[in-house]
């Protein structure tokens, strides 16, 4: 099933869609079309990402795969939804999409080992691990400005069960830039798995529903500019595309959309 | 006015705390020697650190002070009030303890002016940023591992409203450590200062209400193991203290203490 949570005749509401036709929590249905505002699906808990986790993404870099799975913790005041805007900053000049499957946690748990670990994976989404590498310095340096700016987590723009996915280590990733492929992967490329990083996490810390674990992005990252459209697929996931704005000049948006109870 | 958020009859209670006395919403008092449990004052939202923020704590590391602030975040799961247990993780060698000031956003805001920062806080705590160096590879590596673990984020013991701090500028810092003074400074030699710091976070990211800076730690780390009791005092904010223990074979905790209701 897949889950959406979206502005709908002025207010927020949840619905399952089945081909482009959603139907609300009230058993009213709607044309996707008609969708005023996609909000991220779920709001996360923790945002765990993987900087380098496809072997061809870490040759395109002319990295090598680390000796354990290189973490950061992604904001969720970055959090945008399906259609929703991503500012280009001032000072920008390398800013790269990095099409990623979002693993979802349905459950409490620590020291989970690898053998148990999809037990605690309730679902998925598409997630744009959207990055401005002028703002890193090193590539393993925390990258809060780099990858934390408002708006630069797209995510969406469902929430789909895991017993949907018949085999999460293999599914093809594209992303397109003004309807051009630019970026292609598969999971089965992973260098971590997902049974092994959620392994490696849960060694020292809890993992907790709605924790949601970007797992990496594979090779073909490219730059983006004001007016591109980018456009993910995952399959199964559906598409997730956003706009990129001009962040000088674009009101600047009140961020924390995906995290209105959080406090 | 010092707020506490605290296990007492056996459920959760809020109060206000006056020398030794806690009163609880109800109007109830009790001396805070009763306590139960103390959880972190407050449920933050997120929870921004700066990896190296006082002159003398960057020479101690033989490092300079940094072109910007060198941000990361400090995940919610790590919290645990003041007397909880930090557990010191398998393969740990160097574990610090690292007395902060933080600092709680009160209201949401982007592209703040430092002039205008301190509008934005509404108070203070004590929090100590526990970190274990061996899992540091490099200072400027996302240190999800070295400072994310379950309790490494003791907080507390009070919210203190920013009123009651005449100059958050002077505060003296101290740790003790089974009693011997390990580590003093003062929030007079912060590099970047709250204005600034905030000033840059926002200039990037929505601070929203429960926002948490911590802003670095003076000179005087040093190494802590299990069954060292570790004290933090910052003027006028009180004393947290934690016990260090074996994380091999005591208990894990469950985590995310202070996010119950992040979901």
């Amino acid at each position: 099933m897949k889950h959406a949570r979206v502005i709908f005749e002025g207010r927020e509401q949840k619905g399952t869609v089945v081909d482009d036709v959603i139907t609300f929590s009230s058993g009213k249905t709607a044309n996707i079309s008609e969708i005023e505002t996609w909000l991220p699906p779920f709001q996360p808990n923790k945002m765990i990402g993987l900087a380098l986790n496809y072997a061809d993404h870490a040759d395109e870099l002319g990295l090598e795969k680390p000796a354990e799975p290189v973490l950061f913790i992604k904001p969720n005041s970055s959090l945008v939804g399906h259609k929703g805007q991503v500012f280009y900053p001032d000072g920008a000049t390398y800013m790269h999409y990095e099409n990623e499957l979002a693993v979802v946690i349905g459950k409490e748990g620590r020291n989970i080992k690898a053998e148990n670990a999809m037990d605690f994976v309730s679902g998925y989404t598409i997630a744009n691990d959207v990055t401005v590498r002028d703002f890193v310095n090193n590539w393993y340096r925390p990258p809060v400005r780099a990858k934390g700016h408002d708006t630069f987590g797209p995510m969406g723009p469902y929430y789909v069960d895991a017993a949907d996915i018949p085999d999460v280590t293999n599914l093809e990733l594209r992303t397109y830039v003004n309807g051009e492929l630019r970026q292609q992967g598969n999971t089965k490329d992973l260098m971590y798995s997902i049974p092994e990083i959620i392994e490696f996490v849960s060694s020292f810390m809890t993992l907790e529903p709605y924790d949601v674990i970007w797992t990496g992005t594979p090779k073909g990252i490219s730059h983006v500019h004001p007016g591109d459209v980018v456009r993910l697929e995952i399959d199964y996931l559906g598409s997730l595309e956003n706009t990129i704005v001009d962040g000088r000049t674009e009101k600047v948006p009140t961020g924390g959309k995906g995290n209105e109870a959080g406090n």
